[in-house]
């Protein structure tokens, strides 16, 4: 469906980019009526946009429609669904009638996109974050060395969030010029008209301040759109934006232009009325049933067993500086390794893998919600992507990690520098809320490793994991725990310190696992037999095999973290006993319960009460 | 200190502000060198356009730093923190000797600024929010009738932010002309040189995009920075932007402008070497301890009681509704409530505020992270500031409400549309994480009405509250439970269903709650027994109070939430009654566990395991 030339289209491939724009809109509207709801009026703007990129620009097959060698759609305004399911259909992924299927539960096309639908590679729907996910395909095709070119529509409404300009300016700067976004510029938001209306040049300087080839144009007028997709393919060494100019509901009169339109199908009247407008439909039968939901998706490629990590027992490292190490060592069989970091990669360590593989790390600056979701793109290629900052500044693109896990996509994420154990810099830089951001996305692995064996080894279990997954570090050296060949199961923890006469179970990670190692020996020197488990995996969390550890105590429990009392290790914990049936008898929980302060690593541990002195003591008062 | 003269600065203002400057760099390198940590570099680039801020520009009176009428500044590159804290203590608010207890646990001056700083109004240090809270301060200002100015001082590595865009943007938009930028561009980011180096005019061509009376300067040329602050004061109708070209390090050849230097204070010897440079330092005595931390800071104003909520008991209405009617009664007697929101105030129904009170309403567009700073900015000067979108987008700011619990903000948010119970739209808009990301907020309350009464009378109770609070907001309409004298103090829970017979207490919130006394009443008619609770208050919870409950069932319990499993309403009870020290006998957790998928309401309570059907077959499980 390839047909540039340069004399530009002929007359008779405009008219039948004119009539796909016809059908998508009638499409469109007829599945949202059928629906109840949806956004047929965000689709009218952008039909004959997307019919000039499905049937005109883009390589597209539609027997392969996710391809790896064909071009590449995203639609970052994901509630314009329908026109997208609609142009699938057009070209025959599948029948007509299962757009007639939109937004129930038993069929694949979702009232906003996912990559279950054949030719998607990434979820939209939460705004602004498609130029992102377009230029990780992108980044990844020119990896690839593929001839695919990303094509990432917009709307306006959406060029509003941040994360827009964090791709545009990534997109720039490393040169993408197998991107182009086509920004569909309708002035409608849903509750009033946007920011800057129809006031195209503010978008043109905008995409050009980013180093964007850009052009404005009509959306309505196909000759236009089909000549500035060549002109668009054509332009080499930049990415592009096509800013077109349209009206939200073109097509249909009665709502064409106006407010209040956002969001809603039309009645059967107003769609009769429509379709009539436009010059007639066509019969559509009944849907068989039959689902077209993707039966693969991307998955991690597998790699060779790594050598054990060879740590002197004698020399303390930080967790961090392992996960540097183990993404180095992977790097080195498995090619599809690439890291991103956010401008901190000599604090998170992933700098050791841009020294010896500096052709597969990305510079993402300080841009963490693009970060991601470069990932996400990445992911889609089947590129093992890792994306690392420090663990508070991950809190900046929970959406966007949110979105990946819509998008059942692969991707690994590091967050260092956790907790009070920072120290100095205070607690704008203290990630405290790690754990309970990344349990709560769905389908997640939660890895807190407390010495660098472990870190190492549970950084190889990432990159053999399909689905989102989270390694928490930390700042501090920390004294190694494990000879080289433990494994780390997940899920799993270790016990480190038992006997038959345990009075009371610590579990703690990270840091607190070490002061838990701590308290438990000075107990036992006192006459008191502690328990310590190592939770280095937090979720999931085997309830079962807790509950035997914790019963050994008889029910008595002390958890300790560094992480705010919500969503971390004690809530995990306890929620997993009492899912397994295991009554706690006494419990303690020691997390920062208040905003800490700059200072000294073991005087915060002291100060916000996950000390070792406050383990020994709260051992006591249960023991 | 202020001293504009169309002639220009006089020869000896310049002097002293070259002076202030030069001890301003030393004294960033002396607290850094005495903390054994810090950013020397970072505060010596901007040392020249600090000293023209506070000794030229600024209105600003040192014993009232946080004055509502003097100019404001805020520093969004928070981790040049000690060149702020030198311009305070040159200007008199704190003696010199105080510099020296910098990144000390006694010490107020931390890594990073916080709000417990006289003259500082929010927390930095998370890079690319100053600008947004700048604009709040600044429309805060405007609406006071203040002539307050405010001016922000961003590094260039946090320009790659999309927060600083959507908050230019904003500030563009409502043509906030006392609001001006001041860009510190010395080109070297944290690991490597920024993505733009020295490329002044990409930023240039940026800040006038959004509309900012932009010029560049030489950021250590006194005059040239002196001359464009006046012409920043004299613009009308935009705010501005002085992009200045800085060189990191600059006074210390050794390392100006070199890479290697970020975050690292310098040795005593290089200390002595720089400072010799700079022309020799002078003595500062000890610091004699005594705290300059600030004593009390911005409470929201008080009003008077509203009249109860007046809803027919008979007319089903979405708690979201009941919000937006909230938030109009407390608009007429509190003057000082603004509304924001990210462009769904038709869905959040803020709208009804907007529509009484436009002047107090401002539509922050589809750009959550600016709208939560912007309401920082807001709270600051002591407005009562909501901000709302759907709960899902929230999880797209969730670092800027970490830094408004830093700030020590009191900032109310609503989440509207959670969990699956939004039906068709899909799982891109469903607020599945909410409750574990606010309750994960340091000092949060979380509030989950399930009736518009609740919904209301927590709404007002927001309105009274400092801090960050977080409401929960249901899409579909939910039947009255309270009549309109109910109270609901915070902690705490209602009891809905009770006897003396109780096999089971089950807990739910919002959507859950109808589904629980739905299930109840049927097992009832059948003979069995239920206890049902309204959490409304999800966080803090009154574990003992709850514990009582939970016994008079046996410790048989069932929670039933529209969210994840992970951090929401079921782990904050099996935390508080652990905590409580009361044993749960038996658990059931109904939640969200697997993706959910477009489909109507109903269908997807049952599909996902909340339903009444689901309820009453856990509940017959342990009964």
């Amino acid at each position: 469906m390839s047909a540039t030339s340069p004399a530009g289209p002929s007359s008779s491939t405009v008219a039948e980019i004119k009539e796909k724009a016809r059908r998508l809109r009638i499409l469109s509207m007829m599945s949202t009526t059928a629906a109840g709801s949806g956004h047929p009026t965000s689709c009218m703007s952008a039909a004959d946009l997307v019919a000039g990129l499905f049937f005109y620009a883009m390589k597209f097959d539609p027997k392969n429609p996710n391809s790896p060698d064909g071009d590449r759609f995203v639609l970052s305004k994901g509630h314009a669904a329908p026109v997208l399911y609609a142009a699938l259909a057009e070209a025959g992924v599948f029948p007509e009638s299962r757009l007639l299927t939109l937004r129930q539960a038993s069929s694949e096309l979702e009232g906003h996109p996912t990559p279950l639908i054949p030719g998607v590679d990434a979820a939209t729907g939460s705004l602004g974050q498609g130029v992102s996910v377009g230029a990780g395909l992108a980044i990844g095709a020119r990896l690839d060395g593929s001839p695919t070119r990303v094509y990432v529509l917009t709307g306006d409404g959406e060029l509003a969030e941040g994360q827009i300009w964090e791709a545009a300016a990534f997109a720039g700067h490393y040169k993408l010029d197998n991107l182009t976004v086509v920004a569909d510029i309708n002035a409608l938001g849903q509750s009033e008209p946007t920011m800057y209306e129809h006031q195209m040049d503010i978008y043109r300087e905008k995409f050009e301040s980013e180093g964007f080839a850009t052009e404005v144009i009509d959306g309505h007028d196909v000759p236009a759109i089909l000549a500035a997709l060549d002109r668009a393919k054509a332009t080499k060494g930049k990415p592009q934006a096509i800013v077109a100019h349209t009206i939200k509901g073109y097509g249909f009169s009665e709502v064409a232009g106006k407010l209040g339109w956002h969001g809603k199908p039309f009645s059967k009247d107003q769609l009769a009325a429509a379709i009539k407008e436009l010059g007639g439909a066509w019969d559509i039968p009944a849907d068989p049933g039959k689902s077209y939901a993707r039966k693969s998706l991307p998955r991690r490629v597998d790699f060779p067993a790594l050598a054990a990590p060879d740590y002197d027992p004698a020399k303390p490292l930080a967790t961090r500086e392992a996960y540097g190490n183990a993404l180095k060592r992977i790097g080195a069989v498995n090619p599809r390794l690439i890291a991103l970091s956010g401008d901190v990669d000599n604090s998170t360590f992933s700098e050791i893998f841009d020294k010896a593989y500096p052709d597969r790390f990305f510079q993402a600056y300080i841009a963490e919600q693009n970060m991601v979701s470069v990932g996400v793109g990445l992911a889609a290629r089947k590129f093992t992507a890792f994306v690392d900052t420090f663990a508070c500044f991950l809190s900046r693109a929970v959406d966007e990690a949110r979105m990946a896990a819509i998008s059942r996509s692969n991707l690994s994420l590091c967050g260092s520098h956790c907790g009070v154990s920072i120290g100095e810099d205070g607690p704008s830089q203290m990630g405290l809320e790690d754990i309970a951001i990344f349990r709560a996305v769905n389908g997640s692995v939660v890895l807190y490793p407390s010495d660098a064996v472990s870190a190492e080894r549970l950084t190889e279990y990432m990159a053999r994991t399909n689905g989102i997954t989270y390694l928490r570090t930390s700042r501090p050296k920390a004294a190694i725990l494990y000879s080289k060949d433990e494994k780390f199961p997940v899920p799993g923890f270790k016990v480190l310190r038992q006997s038959g006469q345990d009075r009371v179970t610590v579990i703690g990670a990270g840091i607190t696992l070490h002061e838990a190692l701590k308290a438990a020996d000075d107990l036992k020197a006192k006459g008191t037999a502690v328990r310590v488990i190592d939770l280095y995996c937090v979720k999931p969390i085997d309830g079962k095999a807790l509950a035997e550890q914790i019963k050994a105590s008889s029910g008595k429990l002390v958890v300790v973290e560094d992480h705010w009392a919500e969503g971390g290790v004690g809530e995990a914990v306890v929620s997993a006993l009492a899912q397994a049936g295991a009554p706690l008898t006494k419990f303690r929980h020691l997390a920062v319960t208040r905003m800490p302060h700059s200072g000294k690593e073991k005087e915060l541990l002291e100060i916000f009460g996950i000390s070792a002195d406050h383990i020994g003591k709260a051992v006591a008062s249960l023991a």
